[in-house]
């Protein structure tokens, strides 16, 4: 059993060896791309809660491009706390009722949301106002609509939108793309993937309300499934169907507990998904012509752990993905490499999500999807 | 990481163990164990293709409790060197047309069917009236129907009747059902399951002919995810809703190529399966309140292989798990021990199949169940 390390595929990691690759990388001369990561760009993170508490702002420590220059919160406590803790000057402290003010805010580069989802699309358009890069957790939105909101205000305002799937900047998520694009195990014919948890805690927290939320388990875990499964095979779906399960109906009184969905690709693949909040579940299983490769868990925070067919193990030094993340988007802003994650990838994986309330709602029917024309795959 | 056996769970596993695992079992007096298990069962098989070739003629070298007593085959050819390999004799080889002569061999006790599909419930029903015991491999019949007769046939005679379910015998499957029956895990919330291979050979086969098969991947390898659904839950299924994918339409003109169902069970669990001719998958999972367990392979000739959240590995010597299964059969001729695979298990997962394919047929739509009376689980 051979352990592969980021040495046998090459595979840019961020830190440590991000700046030498990128220096010597081909579509940017040397000295602009020495110039653009001299600087580190401020990020504020708007909303205080668990995420940004213990994955976002300990992430920020980790970061090479960027720092965690400001916070926007509307606890009053937590100002104090934060800005001792990071060292965060009063005037980069910001509330929800002068979040606007940020605009005139120099240290403040880029607005990371993390708000609930219901308030995703406010502040990522009024981010977009004041100038700022956005930053978005996902889902992206409560629905396509707001996603498009989003994009035209960035669009408007010129400033870069991402959406915050870590697992885009992570090494196994792109270990197993180039699976696929190289086709290592053949061609790809179906693939598997679950994402949950079993949730037990204050059935009164915002993922619980559908008004806050846009929805329960699919709106949380299961864009995870949705990503899976278009990585997992390499194409964007062209059918989904979905069946939605209740067995807790007193703790899941608003928001879907358990989804099952399937798809179909225009390259022949066939996927299916679980995501629920009743059920734990962190996988991708792609079964290929010539063999499998899988990772489980697939989408935690780490460490990631896969395996192949060959009986190979596949292992990636620990970074936090959050770190990855944001420095990846930096590097867009500054020099012009790819957005791993960019609004159109958050709109089609509601445009997804959509589909599979879509065809609940319609006992399961199948529901075409065209996405080809999106430009956004992976 | 701990490396189960069988004495760590004091599992029955049939060879070198089972006479006297037998001898002290509290449902039967000694000396009626004793004399039962003296006297080997004569097994013919009906249908020489590859399974009774390459598995269960070579298992019936293994049994304890039954021999290779004589043989079916409509090919001339096979006879001789049938005869001579497993030193049959002369009178104790018959052919399709005379086959109903066997009644009056005394060497032959059980008729192990392994002809395609639609000749299982003929030769099931014949060979009950024949007065011999019966094997009907899987799947039990093309339909519902068909099973009934089959088990009516085997009752109005009087012998026993029991399905080609292997894996019922296996041990990684009883130690899983073990988990599920005390709870090991907790109670299991979501099976997935997956059991399929790639068919890329002679497109005339009688699988891919629905005439002969009755169905395509669902009929062959479905079962198997049926099965590894139940008894990865414990409990059999309220309802179902499936669907089908066809992307080699070419080569399955006839037979269903890729399905995936989704079931709701009585206890609160929900499992979603993939059968294919078109895809490899080969697993169980059933994911717990309090751990998960797997199988991976889960329905392989063997060895198969699982493990636990514990990170335990679940292993037992390799035993040809047809063997196993025909050794529990006469068991349970001679001794009254359960039958493990009864007819109307077969019977169950006919009318699940049924409803998968009525769920297909109906875009989708759910299938209530009502299984509850049947006194089959597992």
């Amino acid at each position: 059993m051979k352990i592969f390390t980021r040495r046998d595929f090459g595979i840019t990691l961020g830190k440590g060896i991000a700046a030498s690759t990128l220096l010597g990388g081909t579509s940017l001369a040397c000295g602009q791309s020495t110039k653009a990561l001299n600087k580190k760009l401020g990020i504020a993170l708007v909303g205080l809660g668990s995420y940004s508490t213990y994955q976002l702002a300990p992430s920020l420590q980790d970061t090479e491009h960027c720092y965690l220059a400001g916070i926007v919160t509307g606890t009053r406590e937590k100002e104090k706390i934060w800005q001792e803790k990071y060292a965060i000057p009063k005037e980069n402290t910001f509330n929800y009722e002068n979040f606007d003010s940020i605009a005139n805010n120099e240290a403040i580069d880029i607005v990371y949301v993390v708000l609930p989802n219901s308030m995703h699309a406010d502040f990522s358009i009024r981010a977009a106002k004041a100038g700022k890069h956005v930053i978005c957790e996902k889902p992206m939105a409560l629905n396509v609509a707001e996603c498009d909101a989003i994009i035209d205000a960035c669009n408007k305002a010129g400033v870069k939108l991402s959406v915050g799937y870590r697992m885009q900047s992570d090494p196994y998520t792109k270990e197993v793309k180039k699976y696929v694009a190289e086709k290592t195990f053949g061609d790809v014919h179906f693939v598997s993937s679950d994402a949950g948890y079993i949730s037990n805690g204050n059935p009164d927290q915002w993922r619980l309300n559908k008004e806050l939320s846009g929805g329960g388990a699919l709106m949380n875990m299961g864009v995870y499934s949705i990503q899976t499964s278009i990585y997992g095979c390499g194409s964007n779906p062209s059918s989904v169907s979905a069946q939605e399960f209740s067995t807790r109906p007193d703790y899941f009184k608003d928001t879907d507990e358990t989804i099952t969905a399937q798809f179909e690709f225009p390259n022949d693949a066939v996927a299916h998904m679980m995501t629920s909040h009743n059920a734990n579940g962190n996988r991708l299983k792609s079964h290929c012509s010539n063999g499998w490769f899988e990772l489980d868990p697939a989408h935690s925070y780490g460490p990631i752990s896969g395996r192949t067919s060959n009986g190979n193990v596949i292992s990636f030094p620990h970074q936090r993905q959050q770190a990855l993340q944001m420095d990846d988007f930096v590097k867009h802003i500054l020099m012009g490499t790819p957005n791993v994650a960019p609004g159109e990838m958050g709109k089609r994986d509601m445009i997804i999500v959509e589909a599979i309330y879509r065809s609940i709602a319609e006992g399961g029917k199948k529901q075409m999807l065209d996405l080809g024309n999106m430009g956004i795959v992976g």
